[in-house]
């Protein structure tokens, strides 16, 4: 399904507003805190981080989305609230309770997030004046300041927004993600936010939710680590005017195929400023026995760091391709596998094929840059994006803490 | 058990001749042949890569191992001798042909090694002639020479060899190792090489270096790839004069730990000559409830990009190490955890631990790095050694193949 791309991003839907204000979290200057808000309750649901170490904020928000209702969401850049003990959570409540105090609404209807340092407690002080401030500057033009205020090393703002038909009502989903790789522990890191103004049960939210987080998210990798933060939420507050989404129907089918569409773009947006990248890389398997073959392989190739840096390299070094596939776990015969990088095919049963060193220099180059693994012994394909590893990863993450 | 460590590598032990000749494999020039030999047939026993893809020089090592029978050993630097179709194993064949022509043994005594850049043709002409300069070449002192000529990135020569007591008989260990990065695909690439004049049954040897391996090459890590042409190969020719050793007798264990001590070693020095590594990083886990939640936990950390680019900057950040373990799979309780790294916690009952940062500035600038994952909550341990990630990997590994 194509969709048509808008501008707005989280407040393209209707009903939604928002705000980014700084407040003094982060140690430069920028914004910190994104404020964002429905004018009536929203049908919520989350996908949460799998590390064992979760962020207090984490905690807090997936307790109060439990319930499938939410209003307003809360993020802080600059500091994860994390690893502090008891009063980390006490912090999280606190910050629930004013936003609601200030909108209106229940406590429990506030989702948190925080993003940053682990191991300091947040400055309260300078929390609570800012969601005073973020709660004034809250506008139906403000989805691009809250995208902006939860950004920690990215190096640009991710956001977007699609329109498409339900039912004869123009309905629109909007989203913003934050991470600059998929998980980074210290940082505590990648957020997707994503709004929609139509109307579906929360039930059916978090099952489309939890599909497209498994083709989206869950499939970019920049360091094969996982947060202790990370988090997707979304809300769907059914201002569009259309019928009920059902599961089953054609308006489902459209209606995730967009979520779909929100969520790899963001997805791919993350892992194209992956801390360092250069450039984005896609890695394709074809013709796996197993749709697990085909995963782990994926996976394992889009995280080798020897991978990583030839593509830095511009190097069309194939051999590390098919030597990281062939230690992933992923069953299948070397000898009927190919390895192309774009349109070159350098691999090919079980024999390197000579390939003009220019052309492949050429095609390494770009800025996008697509490979296949075709183990040519199945029937299921897995992609995940990637981005190379450079010298800029090394001087981001050498001293980020300090 | 405390051992004497003496000179001499792989040709320390009686009856084990050694040389390391040029032969024009390697684009830059240096040794990149080595040939080992014992005056008597050997008790031998080999551990493998288990990538799925194996070198051809590997495929028929491992078919001549099988019977426990060796008693030579060539290994050739600057060429993997990999994914180049049944002619690379047909090459590996003419020379095991050759050097058992030489020596007068027969071919399927003859085990063959081979590492360097993979999908390139072996120059035949080239490896013929070395083979024959080399067996000229071998003497009683040429366990260094040996040594050098299996190297490829390593910075520096790995051997050591140990002496103690069986039954009254003089008993000497000696091994020598390549790998610079326990695993590196493309330069295909954990080679070690241990010789013994112990007398010991190819299958109690097996035995041994199987266990010895899991606690050693099998415990180092620099990015978590692992190679086509991965091998520790043994040989043990029992001209020390002693009795044979036999299972569960208190000779085997001194064997072992003689065979533990000298794994442990070249583990060590392969994971501190880690591709552009500045340090030496020995992770340990403490009171895991099962060996498994360690061995996860350990080898977790020691992989995660982020935790070795920090160590490069010296940069005492707990926060990726807590996150690294919390993500491993290994079950365990954050708040019941300790984190130090040398004599400083950092990190204690789920909560950040205030300390100096000049004294883990200092800490940090060492050479060898301990730290110290206590999850207070078992009684199972496991240690992984690991290097930290600098710009030095990039450099060496962004260009390798070209």
């Amino acid at each position: 399904m194509i969709f048509n791309e808008i501008m707005g991003g989280i407040t393209a839907p209707i009903g939604f507003l928002a705000s980014g204000i700084s407040a003094g979290v982060k140690k430069k200057n920028g914004p910190d805190i994104a404020l964002i808000f429905s004018e009536s309750p929203c049908a919520a649901a989350g996908v949460f981080t799998k590390n064992i170490v979760t962020g207090h904020s984490l905690d807090l928000c997936r307790a109060n989305v439990a319930n499938g209702c939410a209003q307003c969401i809360f993020i802080n850049s600059g500091n994860a609230n994390a690893c502090i003990g008891q009063s980390g959570y006490e912090d999280a409540r606190t910050i629930a309770n004013q936003c609601a105090g200030i909108l209106g609404i229940t406590p429990g209807d506030v989702l948190t997030g925080s993003t940053g340092v682990i191991g300091h407690p947040l400055p309260m002080d300078r929390i609570s004046a800012g969601i005073t401030n973020a709660a004034a500057a809250l506008s139906a033009e403000g989805g691009s300041d809250a995208c902006r205020a939860i950004m920690t090393t990215d190096t640009y703002p991710k956001e977007t927004a699609v329109e498409f038909d339900l039912g004869g009502f123009r309905t629109v989903l909007g989203g913003i993600a934050k991470g600059s790789g998929m998980i980074h522990p210290d940082m505590a890191t990648m957020i997707g936010i994503i709004t929609t103004d139509a109307f579906i049960s929360s039930e059916l939210l978090k099952k489309a939710l939890i599909d497209s987080v498994g083709k989206s998210f869950n499939k970019i990798s920049v360091d094969g680590d996982t947060s202790v933060c990370d988090m997707v939420l979304i809300l769907a507050n059914g201002m569009s005017g259309g019928p009920e989404i059902t599961k089953g129907s054609k308006e489902y089918d459209v209606f995730k195929a967009a979520l779909d569409h929100v969520s790899v773009h963001l997805a791919k947006a993350v892992a194209a400023d992956g801390e360092g990248a250069t450039k984005l890389i896609e890695i394709n398997i074809r013709n796996a026995r197993t749709p697990i073959d085909a995963a782990r392989a994926a996976k394992a190739v889009a995280n080798s760091p020897l991978v990583k840096t030839a593509f830095f390299g511009e190097d069309a070094n194939w051999g590390r391709i098919l030597t990281a596939a062939g230690s992933s776990g992923a069953v299948f015969d070397p000898n009927a596998t190919t390895i192309s990088i774009g349109p070159l095919v350098l691999y090919q049963n079980g024999t390197a094929i000579p390939f003009d060193e220019d052309e492949a220099a050429c095609i390494l180059k770009n800025k996008n840059i697509e490979v296949v693994i075709d183990f040519g012994d199945g029937a299921f394909s897995d992609t995940v994006w990637t981005c190379d590893l450079s010298h800029g990863y090394i001087d981001i993450n050498a001293n980020y803490r300090t």
